[in-house]
């Protein structure tokens, strides 16, 4: 299976005339081949108006080939085999083991919402039947949800299969019946190359039309903005940075017609260690914690960087069996150059704040773009002194705050801007202090947990990647898991529509057995 | 009941100190008394702040408990009596039974949000048990949907009781669990304050945090642009014009969070003839098509103001039997001095635009704001020339497009910008066409209906009151029907949270006898 520099714009490859780039590996700080051609404006076009003519026959094709093409994606991807982990490898210094992994939730992620497809929940069935003899008569009223129309994806760095070409945000719009055009991330374009020549024979194997996925390859600010800016694009999904996010963000919103963005940006997932907790966590909950902070260099949007206690020697015991823990880890390579010399920057910044006393660092850099962890404690005047301790260091790097009493660990959760984690640790005897927190931590955060780590997101129904701002740009939905779909839907309504003419799933018959809210009561599948 | 001209901040009624402005009547263009206290910036901070403090407890409240809030709100209304239909007639001109079916379908929509409340649907109560057995474990995860917080509304001129100051906007922000500040429109203050105090009475009866409702007088520029700026408030409602709620959408996201913005804007409702219908429909048709462009003197969003069909002796003698009868059409008194005079110039832009003629006008405009209604035909190079004619003109001015083939038909439809209805009235043998122009149709509109026309709006839980831009700023949403209450609702998943710890909606018992989506299944009522 042999890298080529090329893109994929429907059911051609096409090598950008827009200049070259090239993949980049982290632990050697050399550049990888072949060199990648960039898009142009016309391959932007071209991409996009083959997503427009695709989105109509596509939407139409029955649930059940939706989610056939889904699992062929899945097939497709496994089938690259080794290739795909060896170069993603090279692309970001993730180890083999995290990658496979990372494969096996991404086919997973297509498989779920292949479920979802079937399931047929998503489109929201309903039905009011008509009520001829009331005054005024009321008509029949159906109701299901469509696709918004192509969406636009950014792939991450930090994930380079689970939230890039094919992850969640590409499933879960061709999940909603959305033709997606890919701007795929610069720090692994050969792994997109791959993922996105399988999604192209995918689309081939069920017969789509070939607009159904494009995939570019280009620049943020041009290729980027230009895609987001594009009428026939109807909704954005991007995980990343805060200032990547919002550039998008604002695109959309310039548009003669605003779209929405769903943009996962930053987060520092706070941890409340609470008296209970650290009189009986010991060294395994520091160890936890050390562990989380440190897995996968830190490289996690849900990664623990901040840790609120109260001051006392078992918060001593727990910073101390933490540091040692810390200092026991090697430093490893971070994704990008870019990455690793903003934690760096971001670590130095961290130092000299005022008040901030540094417990331990991890195993000293080497060559490449390895990271050295950092851990830091202070007390609360320096925490609440200093609003810029809340903003997100991208790496194995955190702060202990020691608050004096429950009354300032409240006001201090109150101040916590928007996050996609908030965890708690809690013993029976701190329920009541959890039972305080937890009204102001479910408005902070799109997930609650007890008694973990954030990092490690499931892919399933219940699961939320989101939350209010800065965590993401749209707090009413999630970018894993199965209410994704939701972001790129939007409800119809059909008023006295003859039968012939009407969805399936809206048909007397229910032919696909939906389960449907019929006059205010939802009446279980297969009950026509 | 008297009318005080005092604003609604909690549990205090105030006159606000920041200038005095007047109801207005517009069949006698005489200010109607008393005058009413505009908000100053310090009653803005108030009703937030207030607002800010009663989100917590409010959502926390158990759902039976919303659900009554709700009904008394109804009750509330209700018992104001002959008083609220008495102002609501002078400041707005519409006739008594008008104002008492909105008052109707007010309460009514108030009391499909109670039950919306009680069935705990929206919630999206889900479950993902633990796999503890599993490698890696799955934790257990819990999602419930909960409020975004404080929700500015924005009362609409044109439905003084329905989209107003208890309308569907505030209804469905109550039913999630957030906190309403109304920026009542100053076209009815008279009939907001009233409204405005049965509220604050039912908070008060049913002891609830006064900060659950406030509403303040005071200009879109001013108090409207402080409010939707305010840190306290997490997203907004609006029904009015394209500039209004442009305006909103653009304070909402030149904030530090930015929030989102439901805003339903203009929309031109277009009409499509096909032939069978044409040739069987007759004068009923016209006259049909006549009374809903004229009801409430066209003053509806969903007003018809396009009507495309095939040109030849049929649709001639359509819109000859729709000039007559428009032609029989006395002069309504239009809102406000400010509707009539923009349908004036609309109505006079639309009298030069070339190759459109005038079919018919209405009965000649008398004194006070009195619209005439206007009726005019054109080609479909005309109108494809003037992309200007799709532009909504509020008031009973509609345009009948003659076009050559089905094709150029399409291509017209194609063309249409976001609406919030679209109709179509076909017979058997137009079912070919229909079936073409569906699925554009679909992606242009909220509501899809068919032998029918849009006015009448049925609050029930298959409506779409929304659609794509410039219909409204969000397609994923309406603002009227049971599934509003989603615009204003998040995602929260709950990881390994202790059962003591749960909200109720998610107890393994199922204490309020929800259906819940168990492990990906839906899993019926009481069934826990």
């Amino acid at each position: 299976m042999s890298i080529l520099g090329e893109m994929i714009i429907g059911a051609r490859c096409v090598r950008g005339a827009g200049g070259e780039a090239f993949g980049f590996n982290p632990a050697t700080r050399a550049n990888l081949e072949p060199a990648f051609g960039q898009a142009t404006s016309e391959d932007v076009e071209q991409a996009c108006a083959l997503a427009q003519q695709a989105f109509d026959p596509y939407r139409a094709l029955p649930l059940e080939q939706r989610a056939r093409f889904l699992e062929t994606v899945a097939e497709q991807i496994l089938a690259i085999g080794a290739p795909l982990i060896e170069r993603a490898m090279l692309e970001t210094g993730l180890p083999q083991a995290r990658l496979e992994g990372e494969r096996m939730r991404t086919v997973n992620q297509l498989r779920l919402f292949a479920k979802v497809v079937r399931d047929g929940h998503f489109t929201d069935a309903t039905i009011d039947s008509a009520l001829p003899e009331r005054a005024p008569p009321r008509p029949d009223l159906r109701l299901r949800k469509i696709g918004l129309g192509p969406v636009a994806v950014f792939g991450a760095s930090n994930f380079p299969l689970a939230f890039s070409v094919a992850g969640g945000d590409t499933a879960s719009a061709l999940a909603a019946g959305c033709p997606v055009v890919v701007k795929a991330h610069g720090a692994h374009p050969g792994t997109s190359e791959l993922v996105g020549r399988a999604v192209q024979r995918a689309v081939q194997e069920c017969g789509l039309p070939e607009g159904v996925f494009s995939m570019l390859f280009g620049d943020g600010r041009t290729v980027g903005q230009q895609l987001v800016s594009h009428p026939a694009i109807k909704a954005v999904g991007f995980t990343g940075s805060r200032q990547g996010g919002l550039a998008l963000v604002r695109a959309a919103a310039a548009r003669n017609e605003p779209i929405p963005v769903y943009a996962e940006m930053s987060s520092v997932n706070p941890v409340f260690l609470l008296a209970g907790a650290l009189q009986s966590g010991g060294a395994g909950l520091a160890n936890g914690f050390v562990d989380s902070l440190t897995l996968g260099v830190g490289q996690f949007c849900t990664n623990p960087g901040l840790v609120f206690a109260l001051a006392g020697s078992e918060l001593d015991a727990f910073v101390s069996a933490a540091g040692t823990a810390l200092g026991g880890k090697g430093a490893g390579t971070m994704l990008t150059a870019g990455i690793h010399e903003a934690y760096n920057s971001g670590v130095a910044k961290l130092g000299a704040v005022e008040g901030l006393q540094l417990v331990a660092r991890g195993g000293e850099q080497g060559n490449g773009c390895a990271a050295q962890a950092a851990l830091y404690v202070c007390d609360a005047a320096a925490y609440l002194g200093n609003p810029a301790l809340e903003d997100e260091v991208f790496g194995p790097a955190a702060v202990v705050v020691r608050f004096t009493d429950a009354q300032q660990l409240l006001q201090a959760a109150e101040q916590l801007h928007g996050q996609l984690t908030v965890t708690v640790h809690a013993t029976e005897q701190d329920h009541a202090t959890a039972a305080a927190l937890l009204p102001i931590l479910e408005r902070k955060a799109g997930r609650v947990l007890f008694n973990g780590f954030p990092t490690g997101v499931e892919v399933s129904h219940a699961m939320v990647h989101g939350g209010p701002f800065p965590a993401t740009s749209d707090s009413r939905s999630t970018s894993v898991g199965a209410s994704a779909i939701d972001r790129f839907l939007r409800p119809v309504c059909y008023q006295n529509i003859p039968g012939s003419l009407l969805p399936q799933e809206l048909q007397d018959a229910n032919p696909l057995g939906l389960t449907r809210l019929q006059d205010g009561e939802l009446k279980a599948k297969g009950a026509a």
